[in-house]
């Protein structure tokens, strides 16, 4: 029985996380759940899963929700940092969205938790300070987005020195074939409308915008330690192949399978073990076709920017995910136009004054002081 | 630096195998080749690659090629499978055609060699005899069929018992359209026309019957030990995915690459290293698709027979081989036509006397007879 928490439990990736514990019940489970605010959710969440104890990101929910359950309900960010560390579980899954998955992640892997890694923003704004405690604690960080799960897998057996790069897939988003014209007048009802994945809003503008393709390029450098110029992204509408790794000797190795989150969520909750799938299978010849296309990274210059900050490193990341973070909440209120989220990054990118290697607490301030700054740029 | 001897040097695979030795010059050397009669060829590759022994089948040619070369010429199937177990070689590639490679095979791995094997037939006629004597030995035998390196790779780190199917791909060969009519008036020369290998006659003509399909998923099951149920044939018309594991979690794991042999053969040759490549490399973005259907099995039944002899087994594969060769020798031949080789193959098979655990003598036994049986009945 491997003991589980999910942090972020009532997201799209929480919900699926709990899913997959419903079917696999015999060799999971939940010790700890948390969410930002949805307390009718995961009150549920509770009766069903029997944790052990709760974070309620939202202080007043979370007394809210004291009255209505018998254990223990921790708030806020201190709260969440305290049940990552809850000692009776050994697997931490981050299914939060933004940057609050960093410091949580540390704990946890601080108290020596494996980790089923959901939560990209968390190595892109701190993925050195993580690497380094992964390495000295000696735990499992495994991916959770499909295309790391993928690129995971291709790389089972294998020899990292002998890998010639990386090649992430992109369905491309539901604005791929669209002009510069077209892409001035997207709604958010039509960046919600993802043509492969059922994600939830954050990631799906991400993927919409291809930020989400820069993130997993970042993402792929941290945890299989290559170099950014050997992680290449390329267009397949179809997201059955998942990712690729091509090695020194000419051989690409692929994962392919359904579009269902829940394949790689359970291939992280049960590694080393490939457990049983209750879950659809892939039928190769109800395929159409596969096809495979370059990006146009001037109508999308998200990934590119992904890539510079990725290259210049210390804190630009947080910049980055921080003026991110902010255009798509902006975006997604209707506040800013869908063309508006690259040039707020662009202008937070050019402005910032870097720092080298910041520690936690520098990374922490840097997210917070972008995200005033960003803010306070739209709103003006 | 290894030493590699190449069992069949002048053939398709083993003019491949050298170039490859070309290539890598620094890290692989030939100490011994042989072939059947092309003493022409096999003097230039004697001149280039600087061998210490050789076998030719021919005992004619074996003779007048004694007095053009100064290093030892062995001749018949006793040099054949003396020159397999030659000393200093470590390495033994089998790139032979038919059942004649399994005997300096079996040499080869008692005097504790690997094998690089491109020669199916080896493993369709003796697989139990051969896998049983790679465990006893504990040698490698890393196959050079673009599909099984394909599945080779794709178990990289993984464990046996969580394959769910081997799902071995076909370019469904150029006959793949074709009506029964259409398929009852082709040519040898049609038949050649493979649309995306380049390889020798008998594989090619393999390969238009789909019989090449049924020996390798009969080579899949003794290289990787899954039962017969688990192992799938699928058209790929593309041949850009060479073959694909699926495990039992739901996720396929799938090797991808251009169609060049030089490719699987130098994995074979330098395993387990990945060595850089000289060879052009997959451009992803040119392929116009990749797609997948089923094979229709009542026009192309010789994978079907494959399947029933490997499920009946003991010599009832060495029936399936031997009426096979000898019938695509005649339809090479032009004295039979292409569907009267399914139909050889069906009335050698039905008239068989199974012997259940045939040994080796029992296997050359069976397959000089039915070659001369099948021989009679067609000339007849």
């Amino acid at each position: 029985m491997k003991n589980i928490t999910i942090l972020g439990s009532t997201g799209s990736v929480g919900t699926q996380t709990l899913d997959v514990v419903r079917h696999h019940s015999d060799i999971l489970k939940v010790k700890v759940l948390t969410c930002k605010n949805k307390i009718d959710l995961i009150q549920k969440q509770i009766k069903e899963f029997n944790p052990e104890i709760i974070a309620v990101m939202d202080k007043e929910k979370a007394d809210e929700l004291k009255n209505k359950v018998d254990i223990p309900v921790l708030s806020g960010r201190a709260g969440l940092n305290k049940v990552a560390c809850f000692d009776e579980a050994e697997l931490v899954v981050n299914s939060l969205v933004g940057s609050v998955g960093l410091e949580p992640t540390i704990k946890a892997i601080q108290h020596n938790k494996d980790i089923a890694l959901a939560n990209k923003e968390t190595l892109v704004v701190g993925g050195n300070l993580i690497m380094d405690k992964i390495k000295h604690h000696n735990v499992n960080m495994i991916p959770i987005d499909s295309e790391h799960c993928a690129i995971h897998q291709c790389l089972n057996g294998e020899k990292k020195e002998e890998i010639y790069r990386i090649i992430v897939t992109a369905s491309g988003g539901p604005f791929k074939d669209y002009t510069k014209e077209q892409l001035e007048k997207v709604t958010v009802k039509d960046a919600m409308n993802h043509p492969t994945w059922n994600m939830g809003k954050k990631i799906t503008i991400d993927s919409a915008t291809l930020m989400n393709k820069g993130f997993e390029i970042l993402e792929a450098y941290h945890l299989f330690g290559v170099e950014l110029s050997r992680i290449k992204a390329v267009i397949h509408p179809q997201s059955i192949v998942h990712s690729m790794v091509e090695f020194v000797d000419g051989n690409l190795i692929a994962q392919i399978g359904i579009t269902d989150m829940r394949i790689p969520i359970k291939y992280a909750l049960t590694y080393p073990n490939r457990i049983d799938t209750c879950f659809p299978k892939l039928n190769l010849v109800k395929i159409d076709k596969l096809t495979f296309r370059l990006i146009n990274k001037e109508l999308f210059p998200c990934i590119k920017y992904a890539r510079e900050a990725g290259e210049i490193g210390g804190s630009m990341p947080v910049i980055l995910n921080g003026a991110n973070e902010v255009a798509v909440e902006y975006f997604l209120k209707n506040k800013i136009k869908f063309l508006d989220i690259p040039k707020t990054i662009r202008v937070m990118m050019d402005n910032h004054k870097l720092i080298k290697n910041p520690d936690l607490d520098e990374i922490l301030e840097q997210d917070k002081r972008i995200k005033v700054q960003t803010k306070n740029l739209l709103d003006n």
